[in-house]
């Protein structure tokens, strides 16, 4: 059965961009939000109707939301699993997505297991905890590798190319929680959204994305890459939504090889910065989706509308200092540019502080009016 | 100069579903709005910052408002033009649109004298206080006579058409303050929302409404009118805007008449339904454009991206009792259907409690998809 709507409210476990834009997506369906998040005023406040301010972990806290709100959500991977399975136990609130799909996106390792067995298509791994598992897989897979944390990695944080096992030991500093991945050569970072409903499975289109430093700049979409790419860009997607048991959108990047095969290389169980361009590009955002999709109403239309092209609005400088916009004029003068602001109090370098969006027929001059937006706006 | 954007704070008279979308339209570009309205918990409360608890013509109230946000503007015209020239006098605070084009649009004689004056074509009109004046009126413009109230009507409501003095008497019962309007036969009625920003007017594409007991029901875009037609709806909308003094966004409601020639018939100083078709329709919703042309910012492009129809829904039923609503599962499983709930707890007859948009490639079926979705829904 689906929640009222209109008249849910939803519990959102983090209060930054993804739960603001998530506010905005819900107002008009009529369901508010409350956020849980440490950060007072965080991004997400202003347009949600309530933040309980507590830490993502804090079991308590995640129990009071669970009591307040018809289904609970998360919009940071930092959001802790067995609160969030507590809160649901005690209360009844259902959890969407299941905690066991943040379980197992929040490991690496698992994440891998769980998408080999299951037949998606990713780089070849193994497991290391100390320098010979490390060195066993220096022998197997080549170097250099990709070894990353098995948790608590974000945007790169905790990813690094490496040569040897010292090499390795200079940047982790222990070599245990470790996964060692192949290096894969790879021509374009595709990424899908994918959503998974009460009896639905269904992918957004395929995006392009440029990412500089490990940080995503901009998305392209439709990417622009041959049918069959595409093809199975989509299938490997529906693939990985198959794997997960609860309900909600689901960011994955992918990586398409040089001979046009595309692996999955990390998931996302919640709206993502690739999909912001849903916003203004397809029928039906990623946003909106995510919220009907948790409250188990229909999915909605993902068609693309138009080209669209997103570039993030990245913070600049050395340290960190008050967030005081210039350039936003000559952006918003530009034709069809569309801003989406954070709200955050204090930019500090390459944090995500807002991003634009355009939409037209070309995608080279629709990429090129969205860059020049975002290169039009600086912070003082 | 622009006001400081993203940072700005927006007052606005009247916290209804106008409010509501006004806020939901500015959140993305990091600006908040605080609604001064009487009913608590107003529809426009939740997605605001703030909500001051006034009567609309409530002077130290919004004065107080203006105190607080960096621009004042309105989404109803229970407000109160000389509290807010005297909080702009008081506070500096600038008001968009300007009081004066309140004033004048408040009053549908002064409104007509305006347009009339300004070369923009009207029904013939008269103005009428009492028994002489309306015979003179029906001995110079025929009988039946459109006689308005010159002040408070809305969707119909103090407007009748009349065969005589007695029969004006019987529904209006003084005859001071009236407005007569040659009756005009039409073909269609037309809508343009249009916009005066710092420097630029612009107009949004012209929408085609379906009007029962004086309420709209539906716009589909673009009207299914000529392209001679379309060309004259647009001049007349641009001649209207010229004629305000503030900046902001104007509903025009047009008359099409047998011969193709197009009248100017009502004009709300301030976001109006029949341009909620913009939000998924145009590139830029008359939302974020009003958002835009109040704080100063260039104004956003107002091109159609699909055909789109929108149809509200409308309160049933007798008396008032809590909006409880059935059917919006089956009316999201639609294609491309959306919701906009306007958060009212009480239902009411004919009370406009939210709208459902389509968007398409072909008229007649984006219609078809728009009614059944607003078929589907009912209230309990």
């Amino acid at each position: 059965m689906p929640e009222q709507v209109p008249g849910a409210t939803i519990g959102v476990v983090g209060g930054g961009q993804l739960g603001r834009m998530l506010a905005e997506a819900a107002s008009p369906l009529g369901v508010e939000v409350i956020v849980l998040d440490p950060t007072p005023d965080c991004p997400a406040s202003p347009p949600a109707v309530g933040q309980i301010e507590a830490e993502f972990d804090d079991e308590a806290a995640i129990r009071d939301l669970a009591t307040r709100v018809d289904v609970l959500t998360l919009e940071i991977e930092l959001a802790d699993p067995n609160g969030l399975e507590a809160a649901m136990e005690a209360t009844g609130t259902p959890v969407h997505p299941a905690p066991s799909d943040l379980e197992m996106t929040r490991d690496k390792l698992r994440e891998a297991e769980a998408l080999a067995d299951a037949g998606v298509p990713v780089a070849d791994f193994r497991r290391v905890d100390d320098a010979d598992s490390l060195q066993a897989a220096f022998d197997d897979l080549g170097s250099p590798l990709m070894l990353k944390a098995r948790r608590g990695g974000y945007d790169g944080r905790g990813n690094a190319v490496v040569e040897d096992v010292p090499d390795a030991e200079d940047y982790f500093g222990t070599l245990d929680g470790l996964v060692a991945e192949q290096l894969v050569d790879f021509e374009r970072e595709l990424s899908v959204i994918g959503v998974r409903g009460e009896d639905e499975i269904d992918t957004f289109p395929v995006g392009e994305n440029v990412h500089e430093a490990e940080i995503l700049r901009e998305t392209i979409v439709p990417a622009r890459i041959s049918d069959d790419v595409r093809d199975e860009a989509l299938s490997v997607a529906h693939d990985v939504v198959s794997v997960m048991e609860g309900r909600g959108v689901f960011g994955i990047e992918l990586l398409e090889t040089p001979d046009g095969e595309v692996l999955a290389n990390e998931i996302a169980p919640r709206p993502h910065n690739s999909g912001h361009y849903t916003i203004e590009g397809t029928v039906t955002s990623q946003f909106e989706q995510h919220v009907r999709a948790i409250l188990g109403l229909p999915l909605g239309v993902t068609a693309l509308r138009d080209t669209t092209a997103m570039a993030n609005l990245l913070g600049t400088g050395d340290g960190s200092r008050p967030a005081s916009l210039v350039g936003v004029e000559d952006a918003l003068g530009m034709p069809g540019v569309h801003l989406h602001w954070y709200g955050k109090h204090e930019v500090r370098p390459l944090r995500k502080m807002g991003h634009v969006t355009a939409t037209g027929e070309d995608a080279a001059a629709v990429l090129e009016t969205v860059t020049a937006a975002r290169d039009a706006i600086d912070f003082e």
